[in-house]
């Protein structure tokens, strides 16, 4: 592309003044080879903004008729995520839009942050460090001397993805055990590698779990997948984590499970809502930690994911197959 | 042992009221085959344990030659700990005393709890846990993009013993790239195991280094091994992170070090002295957290390190060759 040429306008941000603006990485990367055009901009009069041909999704805009409606050329919506639970699919991919989103750049920010709570919350070193600060020695107690470990634990995961099979190659160097269940079952030269072994049902896994991990996509069959049921069949030592949505969890059931003594604890960097309001009794809780959905916000995932983003925009403005589609 | 053979009496605790007795789970292990004498029990009348042949060190006793003058028929002064730094090994040694300590059975709680300390520090844990709690939702600052991944950078481990190595095993599974720095070169089998590249000279390893990790006894040669002229050979985003000895950091240098920007955070389980008093400024600095020297606090451990030092203590009555002797 030369000078001559102007670059093409893509859409993103949303009309909430709540939401950041891009970072200025982000818009290095994408200033290369776009004009970025804000929503609000956008709104003040929609038909200057015919030509654009891409929308680029970070915490909006929110994708409905309406909008569109004012965007007749729009051949991509890219979201700067794996999930797409906040992206309509069927109302797109029905005015034949295509959809990309960024899988696989995310795993290694989300598995190392997944790990992380888990030891964190075993080992309360949330609770050591604020102690600390306050002026105790927690040493000289007697909880100093039992916490759990990591390292040789059995830790189930629901979800075997890319995301969940990355943090089992983590996990196996601390000599975990791991289970997991997932919709279907990894080849035998994956299980082998990792050491893992397969629950087709849930319910049959979890009685052996010191940690349970959920990183399921959000769908009508993960939702609340962690239920009271589920909680009831657990170790009452086991933790809980979640680094993929918050409502694959029962979150009322969860907050019944810790209060009652049925789990030991949770790790969790999703909720329902986020933000989860301040008043909330899982903040009160001495054994969960509550992480603002974090895990995949490294400098080095965010641009790899935007720079993906990018050349899912330049393939659909190409007419080249997309790096990476939503899956149909 | 029959019921009608009594069980030797062992030494242990301290007269400073503000250390721990001994657990439930160290007293059941100890019980099984000895009889526990407290020190301020032993202080009342000396003359009647005549026969204590062991003492187990766990937060006490202070061993002198007041003690030691005490206690004629000592075979083995066994510590539960992997480092003896507390301890005047020479003192006891010139008495024909043997020494045992608790090496391996501490490697996976230290090395999971280092990695984790190193992942918490770069990624802000504390500080998004903090926030998030008090009402903020720190996912909507600037400062969510930016912060620094674990998995694919470079890190320097300072002293390749069996922590040491642990630890490398635990980073690679990270796709980490692992450099050293040791009194003696691991083998070529070693290195290649881990994919670590080996520096002799310290200063020429640290500017290559995202994490820093002192791993290394305290000994004369290694104290303050990391001081003013390493950190500014440092990255400025670089974090440094010690799970060893508080006194191998020249903490002056590395309050200096972070006041002006010199490195970009540090995660210390150990510090000078300890407890930390509580207005150090340490506490107070926002890219620095602090543990109470936890890293080998968990019930596995903890449990695994009696039990070992039951072992040094049993091979010493019956004159055997201990299990793990303190090196010479």
């Amino acid at each position: 592309m030369t000078d001559e040429t102007p670059k093409p306008r893509i859409l993103t941000g949303s009309l909430d003044p709540k939401y950041p603006s891009l970072s200025s990485d982000y818009v290095n990367i994408l200033e290369k080879h776009f004009v970025i055009v804000y929503r609000k901009d956008f709104e003040k009069d929609p038909s200057k903004f015919q030509d654009i041909a891409a929308i680029l999704w970070r915490f909006g805009p929110k994708i409905d008729e309406e909008l569109l409606n004012k965007l007749p050329n729009l051949k991509l919506v890219a979201t700067v995520s794996v999930g797409y639970d906040h992206i309509n699919t069927a109302l797109i991919r029905n005015r034949g839009i295509k959809l990309s989103h960024t899988p696989n750049v995310m795993n290694d920010a989300i598995a190392e942050l997944g790990l992380t709570l888990m030891i964190v919350a075993a080992r309360h070193v949330v609770r050591f460090i604020e102690e600390y600060k306050n002026g105790a020695y927690p040493k000289m107690t007697p909880a100093y001397d039992v916490t759990p470990q990591f390292s040789g634990s059995t830790l189930g995961i629901i979800g075997m993805g890319r995301i969940g099979y990355t943090l089992a190659t983590r996990a196996k160097a601390f000599r975990v055990n791991i289970l997991y269940h997932n919709r279907t079952r990894r080849s035998a030269a994956d299980e082998k590698a990792i050491g893992a072994t397969y629950f087709r049902n849930l319910n049959e896994m979890l009685p052996h779990c010191d940690f349970v991990m959920v990183l399921v996509n959000l769908t009508p069959e993960t939702t609340h997948i962690m239920g009271a049921e589920q909680f009831k069949l657990m170790k009452k030592s086991a933790i809980l984590a979640n680094c993929s949505r918050g409502q694959v969890v029962d979150q009322e059931a969860l907050v019944r499970a810790l209060k009652v003594g049925e789990i030991g604890g949770a790790a969790l960097d999703v909720t329902t809502p986020e933000p989860l309001p301040n008043n909330h009794e899982l903040f009160k809780m001495s054994n969960v930690i509550l992480t603002p959905h974090i895990s995949s916000q490294t400098r080095e995932t965010r641009n790899a994911q935007m720079q993906l983003a990018v050349d899912n925009i330049l393939a659909a403005l190409d007419g080249r197959e997309l790096p990476s589609e939503i899956p149909h």
